[in-house]
């Protein structure tokens, strides 16, 4: 990167630790192989069709099943779960991502966490390709929601939750 | 919508309260009209190119510039600034939101909000037409920040602030 685009690139890190996200854990199955991942890099796209979508970078291990066309789960974390945020970022990898958390499988075969705050399962509907990332939009076909809200948020490098409502 | 297409459209908007999201508001200026929506539908995608996308409806009035190709800023509000985002979510139209806050323009001519927590000056770099809505793919040129972390959330139907830093 040129010198100029080192600069934007220090300016946008620093304003993206700002932009306070929701915790997820995606998770895809493939050939009978699971993956999890933790990740902030998601977005509501519409209701019509009910969708979704995530930005997964290409290194990432999950990147390989996506990108086959399998389908995957958005399991928003609660508050209680950073240490299953922590091992689905790096801690752990492969299937010792499941050790630990309540993991179920969807009726579409799709491992989920049945406590988090929500899961949405997903078909694989869309695929873009865009720098170092891939952009999937899935196609919401079944969505749960367990508890009472309480999201884990990440912002400005750290988890914390959301203030108490009035 | 079927039956069962309705069921996971209110499952989907359930489990969707629970996706703690900062509030942004999306300006735009085209054919020297500045257009302003507050939105959540919004996330990081690469670092190579440092990009952004917005997910927007294409009934919204911005949308008209953004499919023409123009340029956009996204700007993450403070927590005190919620009187910006209900006037950039139907309070207002037209020019008449850009009567409340400290609206400035930047070098590339877009209108950004100069006391938010951060805003990205964008490049429009891709569109992609999905159901109702089309994502925006921004190139971003600029980023800058202003004042103390402390982001504007919405969760749950409500405004809320993030925990304190431990």
């Amino acid at each position: 990167m040129s010198e100029a685009a080192n600069d934007v690139a220090v300016q946008m890190r620093a304003g993206l630790r700002r932009l306070a996200k929701a915790v997820v854990v995606i998770t895809s199955q493939h050939e009978s192989q699971r993956y999890a991942m933790a990740a902030t890099a998601v977005s509501e796209v519409s209701m019509d069709p009910p969708s979704l979508l995530i930005c997964v970078n290409s290194n990432a291990s999950i990147h390989t099943p996506l990108s086959a066309g399998a389908g995957f789960c958005i399991n928003i974390l609660h508050s209680s779960q950073e240490a299953i945020s922590a091992v689905c970022s790096g801690q752990e990898r492969g299937e010792m991502r499941f050790q630990q958390g309540a993991w179920a499988q969807s009726k579409s075969g799709l491992p989920y966490l049945e406590d988090a705050q929500a899961s949405f399962m997903c078909r694989n509907d869309r695929a873009i390709v865009y720098g170092t990332h891939t952009i999937f939009i899935g196609v919401v076909e079944d969505a749960v929601t367990s508890g009472a809200v309480d999201p884990l948020v990440y912002v400005d490098g750290r988890y914390t939750v959301v203030g108490p409502a009035e």
